[in-house]
């Protein structure tokens, strides 16, 4: 019998979960704080509502056998399931997050963190609403979420969807090469320019001269100034789709200055996020210090394996007013704005700092031990007060344990307290409480216990 | 193109969601009071994993596509995926919680609240401990978990797999058909004894003296006396495993004595749940009282369709030795004892009971209004600094929202306070905050803002 865990999967245990919910605790505060709700939708969609929604990347929908009656996909993000639950429900205004698991069929790469299995944590906010507010907001929510953190330095580069496509209009790109030129600019946080230039002249057929018009616009790099100098730009400025997204970027600044967000915002020409339905704003926050984890888990911070993702890439997101429309029986938009947050990167991170340290998998306050025998029934009637006083508690499973094995428990588990009955302390109407960390032994008495173990475990 | 969702799936809107957080805090909050950890487990199992489980039920088990590489299949409950677990990294003692989602091809009785993806919530003792201190732990868990959350009377039914067997043994039920007529007993709850006798009898070829016999028994309830009372029973004594659980129920009993929770507990030997994996104690929670919600979500407390579950049913679990020596190369065995608590059944009837009631799914303490036009600048300021502050707080993304539309967006998702900017307050550096409820409205100076929204919603 085969006894393993399916490939690209992965258990999590009590110390890897420990972190999980620290870091998710964290984000669904901030997501909270900023007046989300949040929704859950099934693990399994209809195959057809995920089909064309992912181009190349279709190939790495799980599908489920076909057992008679439909078809079946695994969900491969959380935003198609998104867009289909707002046409659903003709729902045409939400701010909601979404965290919970996604399948793709890749190759896995367990050591760099890449798994088939895998979170995603999504906050987006739907309606028609007035320019570049809500995508602000996102930035802000990034801007915090990775702050409260503590992941080191951060930078968010910012583009739009809409100023590539005027760049390339502008630089003379043939619109059929677009996308595919649009991709290869993508590959510029992991290729030289001068390697991303052959790509587009040898492979895709660029013209020299397109190619370096484009190499100067992508190394431009700057904030609202910027967008002001390419609206002034010659080129630029007859496009009308490039002016656009150049007045929204000024906007958008103008807006996170008011978030007090702009320190760690770059506009950045050669951001250029691979998915098909991004329609305005897109963004990717990356990592930028140095000693970064040797992760690689590129595909999965947003929607598909072909979005770039720089090497310490940890959430992207960006606008696309189109998708909720494909749903729609009569192609009724929903304006969109979201923002995926790249949390396994950020678990194993999480996890590789803390490796070294211990934590804590339970939130045990106390242990009710004894140091003789046949005070099991003792044990059992402290615990059941504790308890019934909200006290997180825990007895040995034994008739007679050891005091020695009883106390090592608290120490592996980093208990902070051990009550402990004897004899003389039953006779005294006593419990010596002994502080785990420093031997510190005290005898309390019954009346007074409750209060002295959640005034000791009150910064717990 | 197909808009829907999958057949006997859902999605989760936010009114349900919340709900739903409310639920599994009280029911986690538990678990971490008895210090247990949590883990978590791929959502696909590598199909020989399951095989061989579930017996008849194997056939409700959704397989996943065979598009090269392993046979997957997606967990049918937590239990199996548990032990593997436990097997694979070689565990022998654990308390862990294990909340998430299960999958079965079952027939969708979506309006009786079964569904084809649905919760579980396990929480199970692994290790070779002293008898009966975890089996009563986890019925002090019920207990607990059943009275927080306020469903109404309950009653928790124990039975032991030995007391059944022995019984089948000295009422002469031959071994071979032990399993189907447990399998009979198992519909006392929903059929009356004589169709239970006509069903043994005539379908399933038992002597009527026997099932006469057994009718006897399983008409019996009781507590540590009934136990007692067993003991000495002249057939029942001459039978070494039933002795053994007798002995054993009395232990229980005297454990949960010291828990305090004998008032919910009865020794019923009518209790035969289904789980072929079970070799000791097993109990069900069941509600008591009437006016419950037309629900027959019996299948989902447990590990099995064919499991008993009574109407009320909202727990359910037992002991099972065996199970994880199933998946050990050298059959070592880890003794466990568990108990799921029917999560779904308990989202239900509190949805039922918020039916009619306004639940709040966000948390906003406050919105930053403007009664008048050009503020949005100050708004976002304003926000910005409640949010740094820890605030929850919210802005209408509009350049210049109506007041009434801000009023009303607060007044329907249960906003307390609206901070209301006017020019006449920006030069008095107030802010005009406003109590949704009552309408009252008060100048609060901004250096005091914060502390007042504070103070005002500090019960939420």
């Amino acid at each position: 019998m085969h006894r393993g865990r399916s490939n690209g999967t992965r258990d999590y245990n009590p110390k890897q979960m420990a972190i999980r919910e620290k870091v998710f605790n964290t984000i669904i505060s901030c997501f909270k704080r900023h007046g989300a709700e949040t929704i859950d939708t099934p693990v399994f969609e209809l195959k057809e509502t995920l089909t064309g929604k992912y181009g190349e990347d279709s190939k790495l929908i799980y599908d489920l056998k076909d057992q008679g009656g439909e078809l079946l996909s695994l969900r491969y993000d959380l935003t198609v399931p998104f867009a289909r639950y707002l046409a659903m429900n003709k729902i045409t205004n939400i701010k909601r997050y979404h965290i919970a698991k996604v399948y793709r069929r890749d190759n896995p790469a367990m050591t760099r963190g890449r798994y088939r299995e895998f979170y995603q944590c999504d906050f987006d906010i739907a309606g028609q609403y007035d320019a570049m507010i809500p995508d602000a907001e996102c930035l802000k929510i990034v801007h915090e979420i990775l702050s409260e953190l503590q992941l080191g330095e951060f930078c968010i580069k910012v583009n739009d969807r809409r100023i590539l496509d005027g760049m390339f209009a502008v630089c003379g790109v043939p619109d059929e090469k677009f996308r595919t030129i649009c991709s290869t600019v993508d590959k510029l946080d992991k290729m030289s320019w001068e390697d991303v230039k052959k790509e587009m002249v040898n492979e895709k057929g660029l013209s020299e001269e397109a190619a370096d018009q484009i190499g100067e616009y992508v190394s431009m790099r700057g904030g609202m100034d910027l967008a002001e100098r390419l609206l002034q730009d010659q080129k630029m400025c007859q496009n009308k789709q490039a002016c656009a997204g150049l007045s929204d970027i000024k906007l958008l600044f103008s807006y996170l200055q008011l978030f007090q967000v702009t320190d760690k915002v770059v506009f950045d020409l050669s951001l250029a996020r691979g998915l098909d339905y991004y329609t305005g704003v897109i963004y990717e926050a990356v990592l930028t210090q140095a000693g970064l984890p040797p992760l690689a888990n590129d595909s999965q911070n947003g929607a598909s394996s072909e979005e770039s993702a720089g090497v310490g890439s940890v959430a992207g997101g960006g606008r696309y007013d189109g998708l909720v429309g494909m749903f729609d029986p009569k192609g009724r938009k929903v304006p969109c704005v979201g923002v995926s947050i790249g949390i396994e990167r950020i678990f194993s991170i999480m996890e590789q700092k803390a490796s070294a340290e211990k934590v804590r998998t339970t939130e045990v306050q106390v242990m009710v031990a004894s140091a003789q025998k046949n005070l099991l029934e003792e044990r059992l009637r402290l615990v059941t007060e504790l308890w019934s006083a909200g006290i997180k508690a825990e007895v040995m499973y034994k008739k007679n344990p050891k005091l020695l094995s009883q106390l090592q428990h608290c120490e592996e588990g980093g208990v902070p307290l051990v009550a402990i009955l004897g004899e003389q302390e039953l006779k005294d109407g006593v419990v010596k409480l002994r502080v785990v960390s420093t031997r510190e032994e005290v005898d309390i008495s019954r009346a007074d216990l409750i209060a002295e173990i959640k005034r000791r475990t009150s910064e717990a």
